[in-house]
């Protein structure tokens, strides 16, 4: 019997799972994320704790088929060029954790890595070509091209937050340029949106009461029926729907499956994002499915451990 | 010694080409394309024309790869799902063409196949990954990741033309959207831009003076030193450096060829096109380099051979 690791190194804690070689998920664990010292005890941390679960387990490294890792940041060869949420710079990920560990080590971007996780065991299950939207507190993008991830030649592809979809903005976006979809479609910007909302119109609503507003508010009083909360969304779902357009005019998949936080919401985002994407897309791409992903914080190191199978394969 | 053949159907004119099997172009010719009656003498005429070129040279049917065959529409396994230019519905391009030259057919996009020959013989040689970018009466797009054309799920891969870049548009576009790119950079577009731009500013412009302007009238004019046919050209830029930008950020490819008519109004295109491309892109895709295509006209059949050869190795 052979096995398998697949990781997903985040901000916070670091994901790991142990599968079997037919894909089934035999464990998982976290540990936590040290990002003191510009994260360099994140490696070494990793290897430990894959190092300590073969030994616990008595299993011998020579079933075990390699460790696939997904990481915040764009990925070339093995190679991530900066990770400023883990506080690295160019960092040859797959040399140095193969030699920690003396396992084949293959890396991807972390929502690539989600991307591939959905394609294989979740929403875009049988598809070959998938986008996956991820709406956290900012937005990830995972392409799914010929079931493999799409990359980029600077390991960039997928950028879908950082296109453009409103050029009047004057209010920066993190990345430094103005109107990127992040700057409405994530959670941040869905807060973002109601609260310039808020402030602009005259009429009342359930969200003035709150003292800390958060995305799932404006979608719970949307969903009571208030009218601003309602007015809020078809705002990011207009930006949404544009964005999603764009990324299916270029590349035109079968699936688009919308994940993260913000996709908690459910159907009536689902709903919503599909309306204003059939304003926006060209007619030919237009039949695509849409789906909620349903892997939810697994998504990455299923996506990670499928690495590990393709490149075996 | 072995052939192949490289055809590309245009709305005005069937474009031919006849190679040697290392990809050396031996012969060029074209026919018109018959558009009476749906177009459904075009296939007819493609054929005859290759029966009657392999009749001429005496060649032995064994000797020839194959043809292959743009379109202009989108193509899903060798069938073409509407051409409107053409006056086809959906087409089986491969398998009727196919029946009557019994040669093998390969069919592509035009678009698509333009940009295989530029990243075979043009501009993108040596590149793995590249997006072309046909600025005509309207835009086309092709994509090539991993040296193959991207198709799509539905043919639509590509339709860079018709994302949108400005979403307070309220003239529609010729799809019916309001806000493609198509409606700014295309030689059409930047004829409408210029027009526009005219009758709400007052200077004088060495425009005005035109009975029929043209895309070329404005660059010329431009490059004259005229400042309204500047401002107009920086609008035209920047809409098609956030255009780009969205393809990069979504796709993240080597290089960005510049085609078609427009084109050839050369550096100044492409150093105004990279300058707004350097305001909108996502900073790890923002290294992509720019080209003009150098293959002109002939790019399409250049593609077309190289389907075949790809088909055949």
């Amino acid at each position: 019997m052979k096995y398998g690791f697949g990781i997903d190194v985040g901000g916070t804690s670091v994901k790991l799972a142990f599968f079997s070689e037919e894909g089934q998920m035999l464990d998982k664990w976290e540990i936590l994320t040290v990002r003191e010292d510009d994260g360099q005890q994140i490696l070494p941390d990793v290897a430990k704790a894959v190092e300590t679960y073969i030994a616990e387990k008595k299993l011998d490294k020579a079933q075990i088929l390699g460790v696939g890792i997904g990481v915040p940041g764009p990925v070339c060869n093995g190679t991530v060029n900066r990770c400023e949420n883990l506080g690295w710079g160019v960092t040859d990920v797959s040399g140095i954790l193969s030699k920690m560990i003396g396992l084949p080590v293959y890396v991807g971007n972390d929502a690539n890595m989600a991307a591939l996780g959905e394609v294989w065991k979740g929403s875009g299950k049988g598809a070959d070509n998938m986008v996956l939207v991820t709406l956290g507190t900012g937005i990830g993008g995972g392409i799914i091209l010929g079931s493999r991830p799409l990359d980029g030649v600077h390991g960039a592809a997928g950028e879908i937050g950082h296109i453009c979809v409103d050029s009047q903005e004057r209010e920066p976006c993190s990345c430094g340029k103005f109107g990127c979809a992040e700057q409405y479609c994530s959670a941040r910007g869905v807060v973002r949106l109601a609260k310039q909302h808020l402030q602009k119109a005259d009429e009342d609503s359930a969200l003035r009461r709150l003292e800390m507003l958060t995305c799932k508010d404006v979608f719970d009083a949307c969903a009571a029926g208030d009218v601003l909360a309602n007015e809020i969304l078809e705002r990011a779902y207009e930006y949404l729907g544009r964005v999603l357009a764009a990324v299916c005019n270029v590349v035109d998949p079968e699936v688009v499956v919308l994940g993260g936080g913000v996709s908690r919401a459910g159907q009536p985002l689902l709903d919503g994002a599909q309306r204003y994407f059939g304003k926006y897309v060209f007619h030919a791409a237009r039949s695509v499915r849409f789906a909620l992903a349903s892997l939810g914080n697994d998504a990455g190191v299923y996506g990670a451990f499928k690495l590990v199978l393709d490149a075996v394969k």
